[in-house]
């Protein structure tokens, strides 16, 4: 956990464009952002992969979901639309083993989803 | 809802590959698969996009997560890796307005995801 970039940003000991910011989790800005908006949702609890999730843990993953929503909401692009994005290990390209949802709007997204 | 063919598939009035279900949700593959692994998971419920999901439903919303995860583990893509999408209206090419989870896996994903 120590060595985890994303728990740095959560102790806020390294910098991100924070978006949002709550008791469970935090919103920051894609460093490499893929679209207009590309922000990245994360719990602050420190969490690996999705094959980590407990039952317990079921409300956080809908908080996460609930904050893209908020999030979409206040950049404006709730009614145009938006895609979430959760890359689980190697074949997804998860690079950074600390769960994070990508948020991704403000463009028309294609399909397949990469 | 009536239209809704999502809520069709969950009332067995028209027919689905199904490889899970449970009381709140239901999973079955996609008819345009875009991957050797391409499952759609929805709550039994009628949710129309990720904007109506309220905070009551955060519990719902982690248990489509964790269904996901529990099929990949089925599906044998667990470790190798898999991604979960939610498109949200038009922008993300949202096609059906009942809300859908696609667990796609079994190749390696590219970037961006669309």
């Amino acid at each position: 956990m120590n060595d985890c970039i994303f728990c740095k940003i959560v102790d806020k000991e390294i910098p991100a464009e924070i978006v949002y910011e709550n008791e469970e989790v935090v919103a920051f800005n894609d460093i490499n952002p893929q679209a207009p908006v590309h922000v990245l949702i994360i719990p602050k609890k420190h969490i690996p992969t999705l094959n980590n999730i407990v039952g317990e843990q079921k409300k956080l993953i809908g908080e996460i979901l609930l904050v893209a929503q908020k999030i979409a909401r206040e950049k404006g692009i709730a009614e145009r639309g938006y895609r979430t994005v959760f890359n689980c290990n190697a074949d997804a390209g998860q690079d950074v083993f600390h769960i994070h949802l990508h948020l991704l709007g403000g463009r028309k997204m294609t399909w397949p989803p990469g």
